[in-house]
């Protein structure tokens, strides 16, 4: 049996788990923006035809998960474990999704890292034999959040040029044993070249680097970030240069110049073994950083779950099956702050977990 | 190799990971109560020395990590993985803690049901070779949770009859694969008699009864329990006798008794196959009825994700070890309501996750 745990604290996953299926669904904003041609469904206005912004967040998790299933060929009912989160107070938006799926459900906190962190955990599911389908998403609105976190939207504030705009915008895939799929798989409907496999996952440790202003948040992942795809990276022997494309979830304008900053620094440090930031700057890309155009106004980007899982589940995925990509690493990123931590004089602390999706 | 999904939606941990560590850490309420000689530490005091009561859950959370850690005779730097949560929002007591202890992290939520969530996917982890060791915990403190759902404590509001107390307390246990523990394992320290093992786990579906009264979640909680234990017995062909003790998390008084009338009515059902409810009153037992004396004015008992984390990892860890009980099936119960859910008119939907373990 092949090792799956490798080198400090990789996970390696040795039946190479499938992403059977995936879609993306995005508010009006970012169905303005650069991405808008890579999502599945944009909506026309922001509620979605619901009485509230949450419950609108809801519904669209729940349709990008319906429709990942359909993506995928699958019925609903042969899902065995579906595990997503969101930044609302308890998770509103997942457990009220949970309730009209009805699939087994684990809720997932990571802040904004939550689409790797339900990625990576439902790899694990399915790679170790408990599952043979999972369902791994996570959402994000702008009006959710805003007046969650920050001001009420009627109160038009300022947004300092370093502040993010969360992303209305959930994103979800099904992720299959390749057995199950396979001997099921119709080759009529989805063909078998380029099929997306997740290899391995890193689970991020928590790094806190100061920060307390809660608009500067890619400022407060970056070194988590950093530190998780250098562990990726060095635990499997490999170099930037062995990706197609590393891509930080939410860092934002700001944030991914920091993070290349300090590759930039490290890869020129004698002490780490084979600078394994060696061209990082050329495969290196954030979700946040290309979500909008700068004439939408949004300052340093994008942020909120929802940002990285669109544009993983709506274009790298197609990309990859496309044949563009062959190997990408997912870094999504997590601000793991609260409105009461920062009344308390608290700093945000930063997470990052990295998922390595190949296709074969 | 053995099979690791068993029946409708069971997972089989074949390795049997062992329970290597437990603490408890709580409150002064709890500390008064009938489970007071079960804990590890009791505090003097609901603030813990913070300034704050989330910085008090947040220490008391690291304290139950740290205790589990030292009790198993292992060292922090050796654990691979940590999955904790509580009830705060975006997990504030878990994420501080996580960010002071520095093991590798992934947030849990799943309202009092955590306790249960993060030792099965720990176990998941552990089992599945992905992790050496690893930790699961969560806590809950009245005096954060009930500013935060309900009333300001100044306020003194009145509290129905069905109403629930939060409980101040905080447990975890450290979860080690056999083959790692034993090998690095002195018999002088710890005896290797009534050694704990996970041996099986039940994803839980969400229930939602349709309460709307946030004072009742035993209420809501109930169904989602009985689910999820009816599946957890069927899938793996046992009944309730199979049990030396079935122990759901905080449904309190209340639900206590709707989960007995609702195995109680489908005990006499024949479309179960062979009554797996059958001796369920006999076995049954909840954290919640028991973490309080009637005397301590907490009218349905005790709740939070803490209550069935500090009796498990205090008390059941420890009469496990001392070859009370041969067969435990922890059911922590969540309610998956938010203070937003509620000001929008929702019900509240519930959730349990099933957890066996075993001595040998």
């Amino acid at each position: 049996m092949k090792e799956r745990h490798v080198g400090m604290r990789t996970f390696q996953f040795p039946t190479k788990p499938i992403i059977s299926g995936a879609a993306a669904v995005v508010g009006v904003k970012e169905g303005k923006g650069p991405q808008a041609q890579w999502f599945d469904k944009i909506l026309q206005e922001d509620y979605y035809n619901e009485k509230t912004f949450e419950k609108a967040e809801s519904k669209m998790l729940k349709n990008s998960i319906s429709m990942a299933i359909e993506n995928a060929c699958l019925k609903k009912n042969i899902i065995d474990a579906m595990l997503t989160g969101d930044l609302l107070n308890q998770l509103m938006s997942s457990s009220y999704m949970a309730r009209d799926v009805g699939i087994p459900y684990l809720g997932i906190y990571g802040a904004c890292s939550t689409m790797t962190e339900s990625l990576l955990l439902a790899s694990v599911l399915v790679d170790g034999g408990y599952c043979k389908h999972t369902v791994a998403g996570a959402s994000s609105h702008f009006a959710t959040a805003e007046r969650q976190f920050r001001m009420p939207l009627e109160h038009g504030n300022q947004r300092p040029p370093q502040a993010q705009w969360t992303a209305t915008a959930a994103g979800a895939v099904t992720v299959s044993s390749p057995d199950e799929y396979l001997s099921n798989h119709n080759s009529n409907t989805i063909p078998l070249t380029n099929t997306l496999r997740v290899t391995h996952g890193t689970v991020g440790r928590v790094i806190d680097p100061g920060i307390t202003d809660s608009n500067f948040m890619g400022g407060a992942m970056a070194p988590a970030a950093f530190d998780t795809i250098r562990v990726h990276l060095t635990d499997l022997g490999r170099t930037s240069s062995d990706y197609d494309l590393i891509l930080t979830g939410d860092l934002g304008i700001a944030g991914k110049k920091i993070l290349q900053d300090l590759a930039m620094k490290k890869s020129h440090n004698d002490s780490l073994p084979n600078s394994v930031f060696k061209g990082f700057k050329k495969v290196y890309d954030d979700c946040g950083a290309i979500m909008y155009f700068s004439e939408q106004d949004t300052h340093s980007g994008g942020s909120g779950c929802g940002c990285s899982a669109s544009i993983f589940c709506g274009r790298i995925v197609k990309e990859m099956r496309a044949g563009k990509y062959k190997r990408v690493m997912l870094v999504s990123t997590g601000a793991l702050m609260s409105t009461i931590s920062k009344q308390q004089g608290e700093t945000i602390p930063g997470i990052a977990h990295a998922v390595t999706v190949e296709v074969s």
